[in-house]
């Protein structure tokens, strides 16, 4: 989405990175995108290239709806602009050299210079400093990983800004090298993040749409979000952590993980949901085991993490097939996968144990707190208000979107609208 | 020990078993023996043969003092006797038709016919059924694994009964078929148990004493015992739920284990107590891994667990080798190995995050709350007294001992002297 405008007044801010000359005419670059967050099924923990981010295995993921959970970012190209800046939330987040930010911002100018030498009536865009601002639009606090939808986001609105002719699929290499799993939000449904085994040059480890969101879009998720007091080891130093110590993470690797894709890759085609949330739920358990092998050991869930799998697993028992899946990434907050008939069971058996603040409303209507007949109470305690602060519906949802001007997010000067 | 004497009165009680006839002149045949707790630092967690109890690897533990926790056991055969009767904890413990009590004292009994067929001087008391009572010396409710010690207990007291030659090895193997980890209670000090490989048999999976507790009694134990809301899986389902489900495991037994017994080991022998204590967390780590990659997982630590696990992180952080050893069994307790010289400043550390109801006392010193120079006081939250509901110190200690006729459980009628 190319902007062109007529005028930008001289513009003085107190951010180190935004003084720029004042100009008389000139075109406007910019473009605003969204980007989804994903939730892997098929986890990815550790890598064997650290600058390259390539992983040890090969992962899997459902895109959440950007209805509910996105990042939003716009991307601007000036001459005029001193350096590269970016602002993330509302703060200046500072792109060091040789880091993940630098490395995608360089990437994505490495395409827009061959983009204009293969296209010499393209505008000569690719050498000028971009301001970049993005916003996810939900807290931190709730600890749902940002980097992904935030990196795919970031790589979105500069492909879009440089008008570049690379698929989704060439883009999540660029993606990848922001944040790993960021490569999987440029794709909506369901996504492969296929490892590869191009070791000098990573070019094939990048995601693949396995299926879009109009293939199953009764998958539907229920995110509870949980209280945690203490900060979790992150996600980089602990998966390096893994790969030194843990025993076992390689014999998942070898030998767990690849029949695992192939599993679950078929259970999504078939819309087979007992085997996808049995792969799924396994596969959780996996990763937070070999998190726990390590040394010293890392754990990301807590007791209340450990009360909901055992209400889902309970769940789980009175029917034939799972009709619910818990998922944990490097953190407390349960991502429980269900298909549209059972949501709102499911909500219904969180809030018996998990009550809310709040009205929890689902299709339109409330919903109340009750166990399913039959259902063993004593799997649980009931906790107090607060141990799980929020509940958020979503449901599988679409790759990343090209937004309107009037959605930017960087004013007509090319700073934030909104600074924190 | 066998005691003799003239006159047993006729004796009717309420119990269903032990219903016998009166006698005017007869022998007692009757010995009291104790044995200790021992606590793994390389997990036993799965059968290759669940009938003969037969491990899929091999593990190691270190026996702790029976001065402070122990199970006691009084073994009778007599005549009158009708049926062959069991009281633990002064309450009727059945004794099932091809249970594990029905086989350990089955196979006591074929011992001690096989005795007395090579010495045709002993008395006949074979076939005379038997009265057992046995009491742990610590309440059920501290969550302290009691069925090593207590199947100990009543193995060598029915050795001692019979007058048996039999050795501690010998005697382990039937241990083993009570319950798998009672085979290491036969010994003091640090005790392996071999897993054999003999599968008909069974006769060369046993313990087999590493080294007395006299060759490193400086090792002492601190068990934080832990509140715990939950009841956990018993461990007899919850391992072979693992041997069933569990990718990881067969990783463990293949390739993990095998050096990890020789490692610590040589560690024992040695005395390097920074490397015992790294395989011992490490393996404690590993065995909770297994039980979370059960489908479904298994818990058996919470969030007291965790920040048990975090305080000793930062403990051994402190220094150029870990001074202390957490583990943890299938519970939430912890179990810290530490050296006599650092055991009040560990003391001191768990006391600082759990606040005690009771005074501690060690070495005849009330300990205080303390945190060691430099301690990062933030890799845990201070929590409310009673979250660590009990400290117990205690060291290594010595293997099963027999004790005189004064502490008998049985009265003069062979019936408990206390029952519940």
């Amino acid at each position: 989405m190319l902007v062109r405008c007529a005028f930008i007044e001289t513009y003085k801010t107190p951010f180190y990175c935004n003084n720029f000359s004042s100009h008389s005419t000139m075109s406007i670059y910019q473009a605003t995108t969204s980007a989804p967050v994903n939730i892997a099924c098929i986890k990815y923990w550790g890598k064997r290239n650290e600058s390259l981010i390539l992983p040890t295995n090969s992962s899997l993921s459902v895109t959440l709806s950007q209805d509910n959970l996105r990042s939003t970012t716009t991307a601007r190209a000036d001459p005029s602009f001193t350096a590269d800046c970016l602002w993330l939330n509302g703060k200046v987040d500072p792109i060091k050299p040789g880091g993940r930010l630098h490395t995608c911002i360089s990437e994505m100018k490495r395409l827009r210079a061959a983009f204009e030498a293969a296209n010499p009536d393209q505008p000569k865009i690719a050498s000028f400093n971009v301001h970049i601002c993005s916003f996810n639009n939900f807290p931190t606090a709730a600890g749902l990983a940002s980097s992904a939808s935030g990196f795919a986001a970031l790589v979105y609105a500069l492909a879009k800004l440089y008008a570049l002719p690379q698929t989704p699929e060439e883009l999540s290499l660029i993606a990848r090298r922001g944040s790993g799993s960021a490569c999987r939000s440029l794709f909506g449904g369901f996504v492969a993040w296929d490892m590869g085994s191009d070791d000098v040059t990573g070019l094939d480890s990048k995601a693949r749409q396995v299926a879009p969101e109009s293939h199953w879009p009764e998958m539907e998720a229920l995110i509870c979000v949980v209280n945690d007091a203490k900060k979790g080891t992150s996600s980089t130093s602990g998966m390096q952590r893994t790969v030194v110590t843990s025993a076992l993470l390689q014999h998942r690797i070898g030998y767990v993980v690849p029949s695992r894709m192939a599993d679950i890759e078929s259970a999504i085609a078939d819309k087979r949901f007992g085997d996808f949330a049995e792969i799924t739920m396994r596969d959780s358990n996996q990763f937070h085991a070999v998190a726990l092998d390590t040394y010293p050991p890392i754990f990301y869930m807590n007791d209340v993490s450990r009360a909901i799998i055992a209400i889902i697993t309970e769940y789980n028992r009175l029917s034939d097939q799972p009709k619910a899946a818990y998922t944990y990434d490097a953190g407390p907050n349960a991502v429980i996968y269900a298909l549209t008939p059972n949501v709102r069971e499911i909500a219904q058996l969180i809030l018996y144990y998990f009550p809310q603040a709040e009205k929890i409303v689902i299709g339109g209507q409330e919903v109340e707190a009750a166990l399913p007949e039959g259902f063993n109470e004593a799997v649980a305690k009931r906790w107090e208000v607060g141990s799980v602060k929020g509940l958020i519906h979503t449901r599988v949802g679409d790759g990343p979107r090209v937004l309107s001007d009037s959605e930017a997010l960087l004013n007509a000067q090319g700073i934030p609208k909104v600074l924190a």
